[in-house]
């Protein structure tokens, strides 16, 4: 490799300055040249929803350095090596010269910039849905920094009260949070029947539903956007399906698209859905360019999932940028891939997920089986000790974890890093039972919640645990079954609170063994408690007892999504 | 397996209930009886110290369920099945005859107690080291639940002030918190010159000692007690080798040993330290007898450690049960063994510790490279990102990870149980920074500490970071060479705090290209800023102008572990 390579990257938010400044570390004495069409680069785009909440005031923090540098093209310049010309477009690629056409922003002056290793960081866009009025003033989409600053403007100069968000994913919860605790009300409409359509599980989001209502977000699930509308050019109204909801702010979060038309237009891979093509190097089909960020594909990390994932996340742009500069230095890392890992905190709770949901896992046609578990994240005597809930899909025939999500206020994110991390590994759900996690009352009890969930997941699979999901349970509830709902907790829990249903019987626990005669043989028993370990230990103790038509409703009532 | 089988637990903490209870679940009409020396069973033994330090008031919350049902032997025959004979003590094994002698503790009448198959968990004990004064009054340890009661009680009725803490590792630091918390005044006293010996590296325990002292924590360290005096029975000073320090109360916390007298009567196999040997089943010599808890020792994970490793943790106790029944069971599950993992809250940081030391790994011959990296845990513009300290150690030869140590406020527990499940796996570090891990600004930037950790010291292994540790660094100051310290933090950090020593040289990183020749070739220069990070690129600028003696100060000021 030439020490004074001449390396262009276009692309200035994380995967571009990533790669760029990596590379000069490796070598000092290359020529590095960065272009970004916007007039800020290097910047902490997936704070913006927190800047719009008011978590932190000065906005200038999301381009400036942790001690307060601002990262100008004057710092890339003088710190990092780097020559950054901001405003400056990518016009096109001319990959037989090797020559980038590129427009300054200001006065439209073409130019040619050369390059021996070229790098796409083009990032995506948000979409925006073929619907009337996406163009009245007080729409936003949040993706650029000037997005989020118009917006709170606006807020506060010109008392915007109404939301409607659209588009129930990450960033619309994250937005409808924000928007909630600056004072707005908030209406949270999706087309899908659930939030997080593409993230959750059905039952795990019906748990998320349940936290944003109380929290002030309203929820128009189910109902497609057809319109929105205004007077004089400002929006007054957003139009769904069945209703028509008064808003004076919408904010469009539909998802994004991926940024590949530079490449599309020069010939270079792309994947049909859209987005670039790259190999484990983050090379595209023409192997002296490379991409990261946004605007590529993703390869699943196991060799599950054949087609492509578009998941655009800072993580992961940041872990290509890495991979770039280390190929292009002759130094090969390659990308792993990805495990679809997402978090994100809604008001005081925890939503994550990472792996394959049951949904994807059946849409593979894998043979699946799943649990949900819910308790405390630390013993109960911690008063820190918070609750949350845990679902985990592992295949049947390897007993290997595919998934997991996490809903609660307890320290789920902990627990789904040692997720992403297993299912890198290719862990078994014995494997996770095993694992010395780090034990002492402030961080958790003594058997961790995720080993205590792969613990049930392989009692069901075992045929010792016999669970039964909470939706299922509320069909067969609603469908009238003639079922005992068996309640085995204390008296004291039962007076404070129950099921509200003819066919519940209360037997605590501790009774069980004596009144057994109390409990039909010719019934379904679905038995629960507060979290469902004494519903299992119930179940145990009937089918010794010569029943066998017995379940324990999964997660007991902590996990119950409804009300 | 006969379904009606006689199996007999001797202990009631956490590995015997724990197999007595699973046990029942999976062979309902086994015939299992508990017995216990002491009066309670089944109690959060890992809570003691937070009881002591008034984290919650009732100390019947560590013996019963979360719901609060006292976990009684009615509780056990009740709810479980299981008879529990509490003030029951194991006197001896008739292996041939598979009987158990056992003693009843208020009338001291034996009988004997028949079994199929046994389980040994019969815990551990505080050793008491031979000095004079170990048996006066006001002198406890904190092994069993009536420990923290009367120690509570004794401070709270009798005004006792000034504590003397022998044994700086977890229990000795966890008391200490408690009484500091308390009012009283602490003094913790360890014969090595450090905390926690036998769990970190000089240089992290350097950072808790300077966390300990300021909250009023006295250290005498690398002195050894020689004899605790009192008047009239009671305590009044401990003595060292080199001073007296008053005391009116003293906790002896300097390791604990494995009860396995009975099981060393019996001709089990234990190993020359102490500790009952089993396989990875929990099977001891005797196939019919099972050992888990802490009475037992463990294998390390992977085959690097050759020798049996005592750790006793409530965590591997709880392992230790489920493997035991499941294999009484006929469901074989293996115990993988332990990666020395542990961790402990100290007032407001965070200490944990998984897979080798530095130290160990030297002493086991293995060739690694370390690095100590400095951060914030979450990105500056999210209030709550609090700086944590990692050091990390690698093999060289495979680039696999071997051990993690966290110190700091920063949410380190989750990077320690990512690494504990990467060493489980044999994550190499090239791995590590690839696994997906969970990204949102309230949980982490968008490269996690440990993916950047692992970076750096990749970095070091392919010669581009040359770092050097605060300790070296310190060394090379305190030798009066003649080097550079280069500080290249902005003027209003300079301001702020500094290094006070005449070979300081301050040059802001941005200004480092254009004021080169302030600085000698032919000296070595020690670069360094807040965490370093900014101290690695001045050592690549200044490498790439020609100047080949620069390293950078691993983890900067921030795990900087001197005044």
């Amino acid at each position: 490799m030439r020490d004074d390579l001449k390396v262009l990257v276009i692309g200035g938010v994380a995967c571009g300055p990533k790669a760029a400044s990596r590379l000069k570390r490796l070598m000092p004495h290359a020529d590095v040249t960065l272009i970004e069409r916007d007039d800020v680069v290097s910047y902490g785009a997936c704070g913006l929803p927190y800047y719009v909440e008011g978590v932190f005031s000065d906005v200038a923090m999301l381009t400036e350095t942790p001690v307060r540098v601002p990262r100008t093209p004057v710092f890339f310049e003088t710190v990092k090596g780097i020559r950054v010309l901001t405003r400056t477009e990518a016009v096109a690629i001319d990959r037989n010269r090797k020559i980038v056409r590129v427009r300054e922003g200001n006065t439209g002056t073409e130019s040619e910039l050369a390059y021996d290793k070229l790098v796409l960081a083009t990032g995506a866009r948000p979409f925006i849905p073929p619907v009337e009025g996406v163009d009245l003033e007080h729409v936003w989409t949040i993706r650029r920094l000037e997005d989020a600053v118009t917006l709170t403007e606006a807020i506060e100069k010109k008392g915007l009260k109404k939301a409607v968000l659209v588009g129930a994913g990450y960033i619309g919860i994250e937005m409808a949070e924000a928007l909630v605790e600056r004072g707005l009300e908030v209406t949270l409409v999706d087309m899908f029947d659930q939030v997080m359509p593409q993230f959750l599980d059905r039952d795990m989001a019906l748990l998320v539903e349940k936290h944003l209502q109380p929290n002030g977000v309203k929820l128009v699930l189910g109902e497609k956007v057809t319109a929105l509308e205004g007077d004089h050019g400002v929006l007054r109204r957003v139009r769904t399906e069945k209703q028509t909801l008064e808003a004076d702010l919408a904010i469009i979060a539909v998802g994004v698209r991926p940024n590949d038309s530079l490449a599309r237009d020069a010939k270079i891979q792309c994947a049909p859905q859209g987005g670039i093509v790259i190999n484990s190097y983050c090379q595209t089909s023409d192997p002296d360019i490379y991409a990261g960020g946004d605007c590529v594909v993703n390869q699943y990390v196991h060799p599950i999932i054949g087609t492509p994932l578009f998941i655009p996340l800072g993580s992961t742009a940041n872990k290509h940028g890495r991979v770039i500069a280390n190929h292009i230095a002759g130094l090969p890392s390659p990308f792993p891939g990805v495990t679809s890992t997402g978090i994100c905190r809604i008001f005081d709770i925890t939503v994550g997920r990472t792996g394959l949901t049951e949904k994807l896992a059946q849409e593979l046609n894998l043979d699946v089986e799943t649990v949900i578990w819910s308790g405390p994240d630390r013993p109960h005597y911690i008063p820190e000790q918070r609750p949350m809930v845990i679902k985990m899909i592992a295949c049947k025939r390897y007993r290997k974890l595919l998934g997991l999500q996490v809903v609660g206020p307890g320290d789920g994110a902990k627990r789904l890093d040692v997720a992403a991390t297993a299912i890198f590994f290719g862990a078994t759900l014995d494997q996770i039972g095993g694992i010395d996690l780090a034990y002492a009352p402030p961080y958790g009890p003594p058997i961790d919640p995720i080993a205590t969930t792969a613990h049930v997941l392989l009692n069901k699979m075992n045929g010792l645990a016999h669970g039964i999901s909470p939706l299922e349970a509320k069909r067969i509830m609603d469908d009238g079954a003639d079922v005992v709902l068996l309640d085995v907790r204390t008296p004291d829990e039962f007076r404070e609170t129950r099921l509200e249903d003819p066919r519940v019987v209360h037997i605590p626990l501790g009774a069980l063994r004596k009144r057994l005669q109390e409990l039909p043989k010719d019934k379904e028993i679905l038995a629960f408690c507060k979290v469902s370990m004494r519903g299992y230990e119930a179940q145990r103790i009937l089918n010794a007892a010569g029943y066998d038509r017995v379940r324990f409703i999964e997660g007991g009532l902590l996990a119950w999504p409804f009300a």
